[in-house]
């Protein structure tokens, strides 16, 4: 491969000195509004990425074991600053606190705890346990989402749907025909439409990568993320990630999401959970 | 009741000016080692209970929907600071960051976005779905714990240990006789020995009540948490709370730990997620 792939050009960070960075969202990644209005807001998973490439920078253990990432504003598509603020450095983990600022205002606050990952296979008799890992249906029996609604901008701009490649296993896919499942899963295969392997920033957009689990329940429309922590289990091997997707309650405009990341060698190699608003509008549609 | 309860005391804060609280560690929940050492380090949910009433004292919303804490240090029995800076104060959700400091360094670094949860039953026609409640044995049929290896000092104080009452489904108990059950489960009622209904704050105690669950694994020995994040999802009905942990995933030193808190009324009230570190010694033990 010559030169950077989109998503590391995307999630680039410049350093500045004092643990500040720059950082230039990237159109690329936008969220582009169903019905074709120019793009404004930029996907979470993008802006989380971003943080961590400035954590990362600097940190002295090489992955993000544990991420909290809380939404505060939604962030634009505009220049942005990271601040990143060491608050321990140890022997086995590190934890740093990183905030994306836009207009001298805080857009996401993301704490991040780095430190070391097995290597593979586990060694030396240490402890090693997985669970059952999620059935999919082979890649091909999927619903391949495509360039869905809007992804497209009236300016050519093709936002984050024309980066990601994501096949739905049909059992979960329902809603899209306005007959949700009535169960809250969702279950696919996740990767770059471009060809680039998985690692810690392609986790952070693959955690948060399936569309509102609460679509099986019949919810529509946008369901922003308010707080999503995810961890990293193992690196990923070359591959389509498999996601699966669950949530536990929904109530008072909330809901909780698990995802679970697998690698093509099939292994558990992220996990998260977020709490998000149920979206507004009246019947599932495509994710923008 | 007259006066304050010895949670209510042990997380109460005072507040200095400018975002600074002061509090002072209570030895009613200190960690009582094993053998009957002096204690000195706390527990880690109090210290996140206390972090979060430094918080409420501020918030424009009244719960904590999602606390993210990475312990950075452990917590020592000794007076200590809490720096609150609100981040964002919306209509829907306000976030803030409260860093609870022990001689001038970070211990513990907690995210706390605030927010209303709804009343019961739930209103109005909007979107409600809960999943399978855990299943626990009657309370009867539960070990008590007791007052466990290690709960009282050698100077007669008593800890952590000496203010909750666990009862924990016999199922998941085979760890204490040398006889782990080979999945890492573990369910159990949880409250508190005094007379004292269930809140925000004792839920943070409660999604870290448990022993570590990789004792079912036969792992043993104090499993130190580097990150938990739990969100609050209704006000819990007084009586016993039902917490059930699973674990998805053990390798490299690492494990994960998921909790579900279930009130007395059938509820699902809190959920939560940690990374934490697998003990170092050889077999299991009581919890300390």
């Amino acid at each position: 491969m010559t030169g950077l792939s989109v998503l590391d050009e995307a999630t680039a960070v410049q350093r500045v000195g004092g643990g500040w960075y720059q950082v230039r969202p990237d159109p690329r990644f936008a969220i582009v509004a169903p019905g074709g209005a120019v793009p404004s807001a930029m996907n979470g998973g993008v802006m989380v990425a971003t943080a961590l490439r400035a954590v990362l920078d600097t940190s002295p253990h090489p992955y993000p074991v544990a991420t909290s990432a809380h939404f505060l504003r939604v962030p634009r598509l505009e220049p942005a600053e990271v601040e990143v603020t060491w608050l321990k450095q140890g022997r086995t983990a590190a934890t740093a606190r990183a905030t994306v600022v836009q207009d001298s205002l805080p857009v996401l606050e993301v704490t991040v705890t780095t430190g070391n990952l097995p290597p593979d296979p586990a060694s030396n008799g240490e402890l090693s346990w997985t669970g059952e890992p999620p059935r999919l249906p082979p890649i091909e029996e999927c619903v391949n989402l495509g360039h869905w609604a809007g992804t497209v901008g009236p300016d050519g701009t093709a936002g984050y749907a024309a980066q990601v490649d994501l096949r739905l296993d049909p059992a979960t896919t329902g809603w899209r025909r306005g007959e949700p499942a009535g169960i809250p899963e969702m279950r696919g295969y996740f990767r770059l439409r471009e060809d680039r392997d998985p690692d810690a920033y392609l986790l952070a957009l693959a955690v948060d990568g399936l569309p509102p689990v609460v679509f099986g329940l019949g919810a529509a429309g946008w369901s922003p993320t308010v707080e999503l922590t995810w961890h990293m289990r193992a690196v990923p091997a070359p591959g389509p990630l498999r996601v699966a997707t669950r949530c536990r309650h929904v109530s008072g405009g909330w809901f909780d999401e698990e995802a679970e990341v697998w690698d093509a060698a099939g292994r558990l190699v992220a996990q998260s959970r977020q709490i998000a608003r149920v979206g507004r509008s009246s019947r599932a549609r495509d994710p923008a």
